[in-house]
This record gives structure tokens, sequence and C-alpha cells, in this order.
């Protein structure tokens, strides 16, 4: 974990005119606070246990910091007029003997992307935004796997523009050394060598990824206008979120399967002045959440979100009674979620067929493909649940999409309970067709169902005679191209709390997520060992988003006596589903950490103890 | 207008003990404040001029806040110990020449209840609640229309506990006078009488109305466990409710036809703790909206609500799906909200016709009834829009129900834009089914739209081929019966926001709402005509909930323009739907008063002043 930080504060911000005369930038003052004073504050909140300061011009403020704040160490580049950041860097060289996090002086920034970067396992990272329009942007360019090719402000130098330079990355102590070897050669020409060029150029050397949170709340202050821009739209973002955190809701601990437990920001997302769905303003932020929807799982230029008002189900639905024309549907199902899709199909007489599988075993990808043969139809359309959660066990979609494949089938995933969790990139695997709902691992608020599909397929639903009137796949779709509005009035509040859900999944990122729930399921199986409890699935099976246990075998037991036991200590648990095996599940996605699975095992033992 | 209250604060208060001994009941602090002082600073914020306080034990306490308050005046019962509350109401005869608001001293509510009472234009109301089980209810039973027959302590001693008395009434002078004489007679016998018997002595030679706010947050302090109960539970629902008030949230004025701009209380109440929709208690608030969204337009014996997690057009799908079986629907169109019902029977295929009427004139009875006798196939339901929100014309379901009850057919109505504000009787007018939504008049937030029914006829479609899944009227109804659960993932925090959007319009009564909204449309009218601009409908139509305008004809009127100059001052406005005149709509619903439509009027005139 990362315990160090480094702040490149040696720069004369003389775009600031009369307000950095007697002080350097980082002293201009916003909430009251000087804005480099916020940041060594948000960086000691995150863990950080040392902070390196290059100074330069008028370094006797930082000096005077120094004395305030234990953590700070101040270390002068005296040629700060006549070099450029890189140098500053570079002399920082005898304090600098581990990893680090690197700042600029001038940021206003909310400090949840420091803890991403600190948990974030990869030991170099870049730091990007969506576009800010700040009028003095340093552009990223990456490869398409993320990692940088190029940074500059000069637009044309690059071959596309794929993020901003925020101002906060994570370097390793490799690669600064390394930094610092080139620095070494170049400086000798480029006194005024800027350390974003080193950064390019050591990732010529390794691959150093780019990290985007499309709508981080960060800008930089050079100018009156970013002082503006600061006090207007960043601060008051940043700040409200301060506040509201200390009107702290009561926080229960969801362990049932969605919707899962929310963080406040998402909460109090939903409290914004009264607007009208038909408003512009409101079509593109219907707009922005379709992207950023579709790019967790699939690239913006071939496929869309489709946005429903209505639970995951309607959702669903829309997809089993759009997509399906003169074809036939093979449904999977190992669960209740699969038996679904085929009720639903069934209700409007749509073509299938069903291929039961038994719930706490894996597909046999052998017998679908045989019902993919031996159907005397051709099956054009085959539907599988991704993280079937009645029994917690993960289909394995990337075999089932190598056959779809094959057979020339478009395929269907139910992601209801994997999206925004477990990664899935729809392209790479040949997914025509993802759904899933805003309230499970997205951990926004319910009332919010999507499908993610190609373009191509959408499109091709034209003509396609419609079965449901609400929930048309390509009349939705449509109409929201065409309108920028929602056929129907959509539930604007929850919007608003996906908007925040979002920028905070992009924030964690999905692979963190990820690893933060696996912990926590981790956690719960080793606790269940303990309490000699044991599951229903084998665990090289588990989508470790949720678990199906087996009833404790006591004359006393009660499901709904624990159900209780724990709601009363502020945790829910849910019943089980499958078959006759009595059995209750654990979910462990949304804000919660693995302490509060241990809490939960806590209780549980002592709730075990009394039987 | 009532500028008078009176408080009767004379009792021992004997049963909070050691609290009492040296001050009157009133005086016991709940959040540092004295409830009866808390009592006398809402009644002076709510425009009450004068306030006469009926003392008695410890009388000096009250003579000390007198001193503090200029609008207070004190008059003394020397026989408190030996006579009743009606004793000391007496007492007041010299003080008391005009109507007035009648309390208790040892009340602890939301003040919203006053202005209520001091708005609505009926002289005397006797303010119930529903069931509190605080262990000391004083119950009300009143007759089918709503009027008090009898008051008592004792549940067995009265036929029907309709409502608890709050202690809050407003009492016209001929009602106190009668009370006096009444009293005069009464207490030679019973000088214990209480004021409340009085009341209903008076309410059997005049109609006294029992206006009943379901969950109003109240209670009194007579015990220990009361002033816990308040401590715990009423205080931090009144004091929420004024702390969230300073957190004011930026107020737009809304006058497109919902979402309607709604209340801080409305918005702050989607920020909850987290809770699966499958908890108990989850489903016990499910259970009281229905209840409560039924007893707007009907009597909960013999209807029923079912809830959807969607907008309006779902509910709207889900009736035209679910209830038509064997026989024929006839929609009646005069607007794009009949055109939609006959869009969807189109899709799914139900049989039907549709019998189209111009958009701004009334329905032909006549034609209606030549469509049901002259169909081929037996028509069994007629559909028809209640308000049509793309003109605002108003049908006179009334007339349609009359016809429909001759025929034996099933009417459906779709309420959505008339729900809330236009009053609906459907047990009197003989309407199967209603269909309405949570964010129109209600002014909650979008994403519930619900469908009232009678039950016979819910439970008639149990055999019933469901034509969808997701929408399957039956099914949904069925399930939350049997598990008081959805069927499907509700948007939870927008029911939250339902359940106060329902006690706010409780609060404020259907018939007090559509006063309002009348108001404004009042205004609304009136201003138009000093702008020179023009209704689509003529005025005796009008549904006063949205109103079609005529575009200006001015070479330079641009309607997106217009919309832009207002938006950017506060002010939603909406775009006309009517086949070829240019037209734009203005809708006068939601949280918004005439003052506000005036600010629209003004704005307009600047506007068309500059073409």
């Amino acid at each position: 974990m990362v315990k160090t930080a480094v702040i490149l504060a040696a720069g004369l911000g003389s775009r600031l005119k009369e307000r950095t005369v007697d002080k350097p930038k980082g002293f201009v003052e916003i909430g009251g606070v000087p804005i480099v004073e916020r940041s060594v504050r948000q960086l000691i909140e995150s863990g950080v246990e040392r902070i390196v300061i290059g100074t330069g011009y008028r370094h006797e403020a930082y000096d005077d910091l120094a004395k305030r704040y234990k953590e700070l160490v101040c270390v002068l580049n005296d040629r700060y007029a006549d070099s450029g950041s890189m140098e500053t860097l570079y002399r920082l060289k005898h304090e600098l003997k581990e990893d680090f996090l690197l700042l600029e002086s001038d940021l206003l920034y909310d400090p949840a992307c420091l803890g991403n970067l600190i948990a974030d396992p990869r030991p170099d990272i870049i730091l990007g935004s969506g576009k800010t329009d700040s009028g003095d942007e340093v552009y990223i360019e990456s490869n398409n796997k993320g990692f940088v090719q190029n940074m500059s402000k000069k637009a044309q130098e690059l071959h596309s523009l794929d993020a901003e330079l925020v101002g906060i990355c994570k370097i390793s102590l490799d690669t600064y050394q390394m930094m610092c070897s080139l620095a070494e050669a170049e400086m000798k020409n480029t006194p005024k060598w800027d350390y974003e060029y080193a950064i390019v150029a050591a990732g010529k050397r390794k691959a150093i990824p780019v990290k985007k949170i499309e709508r981080l709340a960060w800008c930089e202050i050079d100018t009156e206008e970013h002082l503006r821009r600061a006090e207007e739209h960043i601060y008051p973002r940043i700040e409200g979120k301060q506040i509201t955190a200390k009107l702290s809701v009561e926080r229960n601990i969801l362990l049932n399967p969605g919707p899962a437990t929310t963080t406040d920001s998402v909460k109090w997302a939903q409290v914004v002045p009264d607007i009208c769905p038909r408003e512009r303003s409101f079509g593109k932020l219907m707009e922005w959440i379709s992207e950023q929807l579709t790019l967790f799982v699939a690239p913006k230029d071939r496929y869309e979100t489709v946005l429903f008002g209505g639970s995951g189900t309607a959702a669903v639905e829309s997809v089993i009674t759009s997509v399906v024309g003169e074809g036939k549907l093979l449904i999977i199902s190992n669960g209740a979620y699969g038996e679904r899709m085929a009720e639903i199909a069934n209700v409007y007489e749509v073509d299938h067929e069903v291929l039961t599988s038994p719930p706490i075993s894996p597909l046999s990808i052998e017998s679908i493909e045989d019902a993919i043969r031996s159907s005397k139809s051709k099956i054009t359309h085959v539907a599988v649940v991704h993280n079937e959660t009645t029994s917690g066990i993960l289909n394995d979609i990337q075999a089932v999409a190598e056959l779809c494949e094959t057979y020339k089938v478009d395929l269907i995933v139910d992601a209801m309970s994997s999206y925004g969790a477990i990664p899935i990139d729809m392209q790479a695997s040949g997914i025509s067709y993802v759904i899933a709902s805003s309230n499970k691992n997205l951990q926004g608020m319910a009332g919010i169902g999507f499908v993610i599909a190609e373009r191509e397929k959408l499109l091709a639903l034209q003509n396609h005679k419609p079965r449901s009137y609400y929930l048309d796949l390509y009349k939705q779709y449509e109409y929201l191209k065409r309108t920028h509005q929602l056929r129907f009035t959509p539930p604007v509040q929850t919007l608003y709390a996906l908007e925040q859900a979002i920028i905070e999944t992009q924030i964690e990122g999905i692979e963190q997520r990820y690893r933060r729930y696996s912990e926590s399921w981790q956690t719960l199986i080793d606790g269940l060992k303990e309490l000699n409890l044991e599951c229903l699935v084998p665990l090289e099976y588990h989508s470790k988003i949720i678990t199906a246990i087996k009833e404790p075998e006591h004359e006393n037991y009660d499901f709904e006596e624990m159900h209780d036991f724990l709601y009363e200590r502020g945790i829910t648990i849910y019943p089980g589903k499958i078959g006759k095996t009595a059995s209750f599940r654990i979910a462990n996605i949304g804000a919660i950490t693995k302490k509060d699975m241990e809490r939960f095992l806590g209780i549980m033992k002592e709730y075990l103890d009394r039987l």
C-alpha cells in the first residue's frame, strides 16, 4: 500500500497574476482553505504518511505549512524559474525510496480518487478523466489496451484524445528511477522538461496504464477562469458530498441479492431540483448514462444501451419479446431466472425450447450443442443467465458464446447479478444482448432495467412485429435516439442516483469492485467453514456474488427466527430458492466490505450458539 | 380566514407525576422547548394573531409565557380541579367573538395540519388521524358522510372507530355558542363535562365534519409512555422535516403536465436507510400505500389498488391486456392518450373498436351509445381518458359511466391527469378500473403506475389467459396479497416518496388541492386574456389541470425560444400536441400556487413584449 505522496509545487503560477504575487498558486483559497492544504489533508485522510513537496517559487509558504503538518517534507528546486516540473521531481531523489502518488499543487479534486489509486493493485497509473472543456487540458493518447502512448496540450499532436490528464498519478519506484535516468539525458537539452513527458518516455519502455474516471470532479487552477469554474461547479460538488456525508443515513447491511447497500452519496443524489424529463438537459443525462453503461461491457461505436423504467425483469421481457422473430429461442435454465425467461416466452407464445440443467453443477456445453443441432426449427437465439441468483453458480457464458458463434446464433445474457462486478466483454465474446438493472452491482437505486445490444441488431428489429407496447425494444431505442427522451415518463430521481452510482463504479473500477466483493465472499466461505455450514454449489463454480447455504440441521433452527435475529442487528439475509434442499442465501454485493461480512459471521455464531 | 386560537390548558396532568409537580403539563419539554410554546410558535407562523389560553393548574407558568408572546391572553378557570375542559372553554366566552382553532395544551404535532384547517372552507372541522396505538385514544365515530356521531375513549361505546381525535379542531362562532348553551344545561349535573362531548352534542344539531389525516405525525403527552413515544418517534419526524426544510433544494416551477413540482419533504423522503423490498416492513408500506390510493376514490372493502414499477402507461397496458377476455373493448379517443390505448390494443391484438371524438369539444354520449349498440360482437369494456392531457379537456366520465351501467359494460378510466385533484367516486359512478401514476397530482416522484379496481373484477381475472408477463394485473394483485411483496423489484425509494406524497395529499385534501389548482388555472386564464392569447378548448370543458394555448401569431415567435427564455428563469413549459393547430401547453399541477402562475405570466409578458 502506497504511503508516500509527492506534490510538485515549484511553478510560478503567473497566469493568476496578483493572486500569486506573494504566494505560490497552491495557496489560492477555495472555501477558505488553500487548495494545496486541502490536498494535504485529503492525502493524510487517505492513509498517506509522508508527503514530499518539491518547492520553488515563494517556497517559504510551504516551509510554513510544513511546520503545521508533521507529514510534510519540503525540497527546494532553486532553479524553478528556468526548469520544468521534471527537474523538481528529479531533485526529490534522495527522499523517494518507494512507490508514491504524484500530484500537482494546483488541483481541486474529489478525494475518492486517492483511495482508488491506492487500492488499485497496479504499480503505475495515470489518472485521466472525461472531457472537462477547461481550456487548458493535457490530453492523453492511449492504445487499445489502455496504456499511455502520448500526452500533449496540443490535440493535433495526438492520434486520439482518450482522456485528460488530471495531474494525479501513481508512480512505482522502478518507473521513477527510469524517469530520472531519461531526464538526466533529456534535460541537458531541454531544461524545462515536464514530468508528463518523462512518463510518456518511460511508457515507451514499459506499459503504463491510464485509468479514466469519466465524471471525476476535479480541476486545475491556472487561470481566473479556472478559479471561477472551481468555485461555481467543482467545489460545490465536492463539498456537497462532504456535507451530506455528515447527515449520514442509518446504515443497514443488505446481504440479499439486490437492491444492494448503497453509499450515502448515491442516496443523496436523488434529491435534485424538479425537472421535466422531456427537457434537453435530462436527455443528455440519459444519453450519458446509456453510453457509460455500454462502456462497462462493450465499445460504444458498435453497441448501445436501451433504458426502461421498471425492474430488471421488464428489460428481460423486452428482449425475449422483441428480438426473436421467425426463429426459435433456446433457453438454458439452471434456476429461477432461466425459468422466468421461459415463462415470458410462454406468455407471448415466442417459439422456444428450454434446456434444463441442474442448479448446482456447470452447464454441459455438449447438451447445448445437441439442443441447437437437434431442434426441428432453426434456433436463432440462445438465452442464458450469467450468474444464477438462485444458487450463486456462475455460468460459463464464454463457452456458450463460442458455441453460438459456431452456429451463427445470437446470444442473450441475463447479467442482472453479474454486470458491474464480473467483467464482461461483449465484443470479444460475441454476445449480442446483455440485460441488467440499476440496483445490484452498480449500487444504484431500483427502478431501471436496461439492455445493451449491438447497434446493428437493434436496427434490424425495425420491421419486427412488436409483441409488447411498453417494452418494445426497438421503439424505445429509436425514440431516445430521435427525441432525446424516453417514450414514457422515466423514474427521474432514480436516474440521478444511477448517474452517481456509475461515477462511483468508475472511480472504483469494475475489476476492483469484483476484488472487493471476492474478498467479502472469501471471508464468508472461511467463516461458514468455522460455523460448520455447507455451500450448495462446489466452490469452483461460485460467482462470488451470492452463496446458497444449506440450513443448519438443528431442531430449534428456524429461518424466520434467524432472519429476525440478524435483522434486529442491522443485517438482512435472504431465503433459499432451490427445489427441496432447505437453504438460505447470502449475497456480498453493494457498498459493504469484508468487515461487514465478519460482523455478519459473528452474529451468526451468536445465533447458532443459542440453538 | 381564522385568526384566533384557543388552547385548553387548565388540567392537572397528574399522570406525568413529578414532571408536573411545579408546572402544567404543557411545559413538559421536548427538544429543549415546552410543547405548548412550540404550539404557540406554530400557530403564530400559521397566521394566527390571537391565542386565548384557558388556564387553571399552575397558571402562573402561562401568565409568564404571555409576557413573552404579545399574541397570548390567559383566562383562568379557578375551578379547574373540579371541572372539565368544557368549563374552561366556556369561561372564554367574553374573549371569543369569531371562529377559532381549538387545541389541547399537551400536543406535539406536524404544524402542516394548522394551515390545512385554516385553508379548509368549512367552518367546523374535527381533526382526526389514523390508528396511533398510543394507549389513550379518544375514538371518533362518524357517519358515511364523514360527520361526527360520537366520541369516546371506550371503543365499545361506539358503532365504528373511524378516526382518533387529535385534539385540534376548527370551531365556528355559531357552533361555539351552541356548545356553550348545551354546556349551561349539562354542566349543572356533570361539572366535569369535556369539550369533546359538547362537540358531539352540537353535532346532533348540525353536521360537523371529521377530517381524517391518516398518517399525521402527532401525539398527546399524558403519560411517561407518551413522552417516550413523542421523543423517539414523533419529534424526529417533525424535526426532520424542519431540518431538511433548511437544506432547501433549488425550486423549479414545472408547468408541464407532470412530473410535477414536488415539495422538499417529498424529495427528502427518498433518502432512507437501505432496505430489501422483500422485507415484511416494506410489504406493510406497500399495503398502506395501496390502501390509501384506493381510499382517495373508493371504499376499501370493495376496491383494491395494484402497484407496478413503471410509468402510468405501463399501468394502462396492464389493464388493456389483462381485463378484456372474450369480449370487445370500445376505446373513446379524443386525444393522444385515447390513441395510445388503441395502440396498445393493436399490439396485443385485443379485440377493440375506436370511437374518435374531436379533441376540443365534449364527447357525444349518443355516439358512444350507438357504438355500443351497433358493434357486431358484444362490447364488454369501454375505456376513456378522464382529463385528456393533449387538450386539457375534461371528459364527462359520469355520463359514460351511466351508459356503461345501462349496457352492463365495464368502464376503464385513464385518470392519469385527474386522479388526486379532480374528485372521483368509483363506487357511486360505477367505474370498474381507474388508472393513475405517482408523479402528477399526487405530487410524488415518477416510477410507479397503479390500477384501482373492484376486487370482484380482479378475482374474476384468475382464469384469463395473460397477454403480458410483467404487466399481468391479476398476478401482480394476487402476489402482493399472498406474499406482501411485488412480483418484481419495485422502485424502493420512489415508494417512500409516494408515502410522503400521500400524507401531504391527505393533509391538503383532494378537494382543497383542486381548489388550489383551480385558483392557479383561473389566474392563468385571466392572464392569457390580458396577453391576448387564446385557449383551444372552450372554457366550460376545461379540466383546470392543463390548458392548451394557441401560439402567438407573430413572425418572430418561436416556441423553443420562448421555452428557453422561461426555462432560464426557472419555469418549464410544454409543447402542444394537437393536430395542426400550433399550440403550447401550461399545466397548473404540483406544489405551486397562483403566485407562481403570476410569475409565469409576468415573464411571458416580458417575452411577448420583446417580439
